[in-house]
């Protein structure tokens, strides 16, 4: 994608994070009017962000159901967490990084039982573990995977775990929130039986909702299994579908501006379209933070598209929070780190920023390093 | 308030419903922007909204706290509930309509003992009642009421059921959703210790978070409550007093627009200016539906300046779904009932609505039953 995206307006910063991102100026327009959650207008609104949402995971039959739930992404995996693990089930985690722990959290609060495959920052999960884990425990009736890990960064091997998952015949519950709608995920090709996202990730929505794409017949066997009135997926699905409405009052304005989104992300091409866009972003953000001197926490098989952590220079003039100041004066908000084991920070590709944008901000980056003085990128030794 | 608020665009209709509502221009106009939720700049909105919200209620020491939860007002009255019950504790639920009875379900899915007050579709529970439950069942740990008990309008006898719940010593929960920012509750006349509403009802924002005003020493009691992580009450306020940031992704933009509804509802003169311009519309509503003919379900004394239930007329010609449809045409959308004993519907006097937009209402009301060919709006009798 050569030609230009819009910048935003009234001098705000471009949002190089995991969401919210930066959204285009149509899709916040469409939130400059008031909806009935109750009105008919309003339910075709829903019907066919659903719909959209199906397609965008290649179901063309009715074996599959996009159910949204409002508040934030982990509300929607905490709903999918009590949908796909059974009472008297055991998940078994798959972790490496914040997102796969705050799974295990929640199935704690579930009071169900789990096993979890812990990698520590980064290091993803690999087949065969999964595969033997598997074997030893049979008890497992569903396991959980982070698509790509955010907090690293790190595109785990959906492909290759699926695959051992759907061998053993388990549930299989992905957490594609910061990679549904950039990179080619669909029931055909993982068997998935649930996958959760949310409206302001790739789809480029404004943050209010995320939404399950779950298995008909796995949602229909899950009645009494929810642990919350709210969060209880089975219901939100039964009364959506009786009324065509939210159970409890949506966040209308998220909503039309999603079909907003939707239709750019359409426009862009789908999810081919918008991972080339995010390809691009990532191989020259990445080409141009390395010809700086600065290092990434992954190799290159393991880089997403989505966002890149970059390890610290251990500098002695360099800081994180002036760092972030001088990039934020520069109209660049860039997102801290999350690993244990190095200092480091984030960069994201995701949300309406192109080439032109990853060029001034690795233009804004080589000013501020300058202003502080660091004239070296080498971080420490690990 | 004799001048005119500036009419919604876009041909859209008038929400005369309890929530999302008619918000002004200037309030959507807010999302016109996308913020980090990491930035300071956003954690300083966040910060000044919670502070805000306290002064409303009176609060002007750190004995409260208030704690904003990503959601519906529903998601907000389970986070609360879950707050103020302790395991071992047990409720009383006083109901007379669909928020009470869905809080009892919220009890049930919390595996919490509780005993329920029902007095029907719109009956006030009486303090005296409420005082011989209390000892009767001294087991009681928690009081819930509902403030505006929105599915049939009526207000609720709440100082009056304080005053009862004080002397017996127990926690006291207000779901004051609907009215909190129109009708007046401060911590020190009602002395509760939990209050709930959410940011699409009388501040006049856009739905996408609640919140929940939450006595300080109770909350840090609450610590391992919580049957949910996304709903932990406790969890969401630790963050927050950590980081200034929200536990999850917020809701960005619905709390820039919650800001700058505040703004209005301050320059509107607070809590006694906005109930002065709803009570206005409530009683240019009631009178002139009364002189068409229609029958409010509730006595003068009930009647909240927050919704009113009207009986449907029993005539051959009235339906309500023609009835919506004529005045959505008109531009207005009204809400169905919710009573179990009687046809009925409802008009909302919260939102940017002021006088003249009723009287508008009145005049297309009239000109729907013309059209209708309904001469009379007697209801059926009970
Ligand atoms: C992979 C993944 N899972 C879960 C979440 C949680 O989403 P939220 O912050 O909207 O609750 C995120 C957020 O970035 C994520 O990237
Ligand atoms: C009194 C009361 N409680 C609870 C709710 C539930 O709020 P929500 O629909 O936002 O979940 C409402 C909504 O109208 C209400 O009026």
């Amino acid at each position: 994608m050569t030609t230009r995206l819009a910048p935003p307006v009234f001098g705000e910063p471009y949002l190089l994070t995991p969401g919210p991102l930066t959204t285009s100026r149509q899709t916040k327009e469409a939130m400059l009017r008031d909806w009935g959650s109750w009105d008919d207008d309003f339910k075709a609104v829903t019907a066919e962000v659903r719909r959209k949402l199906l397609a965008m995971a290649g179901i063309t039959d009715d074996s599959y159901l996009c159910v949204p739930m409002q508040g934030s992404g982990s509300f929607a995996v905490e709903a999918a967490l009590s949908t796909a693990i059974p009472k008297d089930g055991k998940a078994l985690i798959l972790m490496n990084g914040a997102y796969g722990k705050r799974a295990a959290q929640m199935v704690d609060y579930l009071g169900r039982a789990h096993i979890d495959l812990d990698k520590g920052d980064y290091l993803p999960p690999q087949p065969d573990e999964v595969d033997k884990l598997l074997s030893d425990n049979p008890g497992i009736t569903t396991v959980f995977l982070v698509h790509c890990e955010t907090s690293s960064g790190i595109l785990n091997p959906l492909k290759a775990i699926a695959e051992v998952v759907k061998r053993h015949n388990k549930i299989f519950l992905v957490d594609s929130m910061s990679a549904f709608g950039a990179l080619p995920i669909t029931a055909e090709d993982i068997g998935f039986d649930l996958l959760v996202s949310s409206a302001n990730k790739c789809v480029e929505g404004i943050p209010g909702f995320g939404f399950v794409i779950v298995r008909k017949d796995l949602l229909q066997a899950s009645k009494g299994r929810a642990h919350s009135l709210a969060l209880d997926l089975y219901e939100q699905w039964v009364y959506m579908e009786k009324t065509g409405q939210w159970r409890f009052t949506p966040p209308t304005h998220a909503v039309v501006a999603f079909r907003e989104a939707l239709k750019q992300h359409e426009a862009e091409g789908g999810v081919d379209g918008r991972l080339k866009r995010y390809s691009d972003n990532r191989d020259r953000l990445v080409a141009g933070m390395r010809k700086m001197g600065f290092k990434t926490l992954l190799d290159e098989q393991w880089l997403s598209p989505i966002i890149t952590t970059f390890f610290s220079p251990a500098h002695k003039n360099f800081e994180f929070g002036r760092f972030y100041n001088e990039l934020k004066q520069r109209q660049f908000i860039i997102y801290p780190g999350k690993l244990t084991l190095a200092e480091s920070f984030r960069v994201g590709c995701i949300g309406q920023i192109d080439v032109p944008v990853i060029d001034e901000l690795l233009a804004a980056i080589a000013e501020t390093l300058d202003v502080m003085g660091v004239d070296d990128c080498t971080p420490a030794p690990l």
